[in-house]
């Protein structure tokens, strides 16, 4: 019977979850990555975590659907609201990007995953410094479902395990982030960012995603893959 | 501009949720009702919930499709699994209805859709007597919600509310249940317990659900309006 213990990785596609995947791997879990269509603008991002998937030889990878435009209010799931461009402070105020419950509902899909599969750990790729203006990505968030977690599931009766929440890159900033993913042999072209790609699937260069993307790589002093539509 | 305090109410049209609704519109609120079409065995719950919404006049009823069936682990999305039947103690241990996660993915849901509302107010008709077994059915874990729920959402930040998680029900026997309902008009023949109906959606009379419906009306002292195939 093989031991390795199994972890559920949320993995989106971009920067951030490709490095916790191959954080989760390189710590010896046997991966699980779960991605969702969520009602994105396009599913750019979904074909790179197939990428992802594959080239990091996830044990499995499932992709659901779930509806989170049916609600609105968010600028990522909602067509008629603008994706905000070269915003001057990205770091302050809830910004429409921001989809309500988001990181809640995906975190209780992997718990449900996770309890069918066996297995106690769960990777998030959330990041408290770049998104200091979402909520759901804060440590205390993090504890919370934590908590959460091992009172839902039936391990909280049986005792059979404690889950754990790992949110390996929380307070990394995302030069940090880079480099971390580099020395671990990741190849961030598979990965994509931008909120708002054109139909080629090139990055805009201007939103809040590619802005912190763009500063990453910067500061990491790694050559960006990236191709930006726009160099401003 | 209405005032009303709105809330959103998790409806699976069956005896209990029906009652919490009723309770959460005798308490003032305008109710959304928020029912899930999850890989259920069956429609027969999801058109009960849509003649209780009518009935009680809710403000908006959303159907969202979910897929927990994808995970499998449970006998009342697995169609491979059976639903038990005359259990002589329904109460011990985690029976096999027991979905993983379910109660914290709809929950999720619906405090997505009262951030995009502006509700405060989330009612769940959840019961720790009946089903002792269910972990995600306790007080504690409810508790656990309402604190995840205060900091994932944007109001955790903006400090323009405080969300609470109501469990009205969740500490009384189901002849409580059935007498509080009654005493708000709450008419029962619309409602379905049975995990396990025929094509005519005639309840089986003999799974855990059918057995604490029956023993509940017993026990109020009214009668069940409800046709069982099997009245072992």
């Amino acid at each position: 019977m093989d031991t390795t213990p199994k972890a559920v990785i949320l993995l989106s596609g971009g920067l951030d979850s490709a490095t916790t995947l191959a954080i989760a791997r390189d710590q010896g879990f046997s991966c699980y990555a779960l991605t969702f269509r969520y009602g994105q603008r396009h599913e750019i991002e979904i074909n790179a975590a197939k990428r992802l998937a594959a080239t990091l030889k996830v044990t499995e990878h499932r992709i659901i659907p779930i509806d989170l435009a049916c609600f609105g209010g968010s600028a990522l799931t909602d067509l008629n609201l603008s994706v905000p461009k070269n915003r001057l402070d990205i770091t302050e105020n809830i910004p429409i990007t921001y989809v309500p419950a988001r990181n809640t509902i995906f975190l209780s899909y992997a718990l449900a995953w996770a309890e069918v599969l066996g297995a106690f750990d769960i990777f998030i790729g959330v990041n408290a410094l770049d998104y200091s203006g979402y909520p759901d990505c804060r440590p205390s968030f993090i504890q919370a479902f934590e908590k959460l977690a091992n009172l839902a599931t039936a391990s909280a009766i049986n005792k059979n395990g404690t889950f754990r929440i790992h949110a390996p890159i929380i307070k990394m900033t995302k030069a940090q982030i880079i480099q971390e993913g580099t020395r671990l042999g990741l190849d961030y072209s598979m990965t994509h960012s931008c909120y708002d790609p054109d139909k080629n699937g090139r990055a805009c260069g201007l939103c809040d995603s590619c802005i912190l993307r763009k500063k990453g790589f910067e500061e990491a002093n790694f050559p960006d893959p990236t191709t930006y539509i726009s160099s401003k």
